[in-house]
């Protein structure tokens, strides 16, 4: 019989280093919004997503043939940028086989943070497979909440919450780790209603347009569903069905 | 009419930088065990408490008159020491005057991270002072939770959202701060019965010997209440009567 394996939940990219080990696999989490994007992207047709850290690398790619570079800092789209960081402008099918450079205040941070691990990226739209992925794999588990600027951040936690749940469920795992144990209270209060028990998170105090709130409603709960998870190889994200 | 000033909870140490700023008052806490011994040790009558980093920091005081060494690494004991990280040590009327070196693996890491503030630490014993002092003094606030080793823990942050809400209730302050926010989902999902929410935490995990279970359950509920509030001035904390 295997023995079972660990899952942790890391509430900061700043504290990834405490959570780190060998033989891991790294679900980092960007809900609102760089993970969803990227799962949307994936899903309209994107060939690969870059994230970079800063404006700069993102901007030397603007003139090569095949690629978007895409930008958000502080929640805003960034001048001289094709996209931005709403799921929205991926639905779209003249991203079909192009390559994506993204960078983001949070997300792209935290992918690089854990990048020397096998890495995958996680969101509503994806858990499922994200899932079926984890427990078949029988590795450790950290779950890498993005959050904001190094900080905890709610949705991100919750989503945490979930998944480590759907994982513990298969029996195959086990936990001795109060952050996972937190995400799990926190999504036990807002499962019956998330985007109303995130009225308060700061990111809703921060994010108060129009667009941000349609973003959000689709991140917490979206309308497309997919196979796809994004696996962080030699620098790039690319796609692999589960 | 005065501006409402901001309170925020921090999860780790490590975090504390970008919590910090001009003009903050820094609550420590780190109730399982370090910040509720200090409280007992100044209710039964110490002069001051030595937080110190390094156990060869804290056995340099070793032969000196009137001081008393105390250790804890991974929830036991040193040897070599006099006491270790049990309130129950510090019940005891030989303690009054002297003063008391104490090193632990999380509380006093925090207060070193955090001491260029006004650093005050909190426990239950003396949460009601404590609430007293803040809502008076009018500064901006962070909670610090000492957690374990770095890491997020579930027992600082639930005492985290207790002393938070009742800072709330005084209508003077404000929070934009998710961890606070969740510090105060779990204290709601926590405090009908607080000792047992916390029987799958780490720390419980950890420590199942008959000693440390009656400690968590006199810092979780203690029979003493304290109006001494312990101020970090010049390397060492010196009790204050609120």
């Amino acid at each position: 019989m295997n023995k079972k394996k660990q899952i942790s939940v890391c509430f900061s990219p700043d504290l990834f280093h405490y959570y780190n080990k060998e033989n891991l696999i790294v679900v980092v989490v960007d809900i609102l919004r760089a993970t969803t994007v990227i799962s949307t992207a994936f899903e309209y047709g994107i060939k690969s997503v870059i994230p970079v850290e800063t404006l700069e690398e993102a901007l030397s790619y603007k003139e090569k043939e095949n690629y978007i570079i895409a930008a958000e800092r502080n929640t805003k789209i960034i001048e001289g940028f094709n996209f931005g960081n709403s799921p929205h402008h991926y639905m779209n099918k003249d991203i079909k086989e192009k390559e994506l450079v993204l960078t983001t205040t949070n997300g792209t941070k935290a992918i690089h943070k854990a990048k020397e691990n096998i890495l995958i990226t996680a969101s509503y739209i994806n858990i499922d497979a994200v899932k079926r992925y984890l427990i078949q794999e029988q590795k450790d588990i950290v779950i890498l909440c993005s959050g904001w600027k190094n900080r905890f951040n709610l949705e991100d936690s919750i989503f945490a919450g979930d998944l480590a749940t759907l994982i513990l469920d298969s029996n195959k795992y086990i936990s001795n780790c109060d952050s996972l144990s937190a995400s799990q209270t926190l999504l036990r209060s807002a499962q019956s209603d998330l985007f109303r028990f995130l009225e308060n998170s700061a990111y809703r105090k921060r994010n108060q347009s129009v667009e941000v709130i349609k973003d959000t409603k689709f991140c917490l709960n979206p309308t497309i569903t997919s196979n796809i998870i994004p696996f962080f190889i030699n620098g790039r994200l690319e796609k692999r069905i589960i």
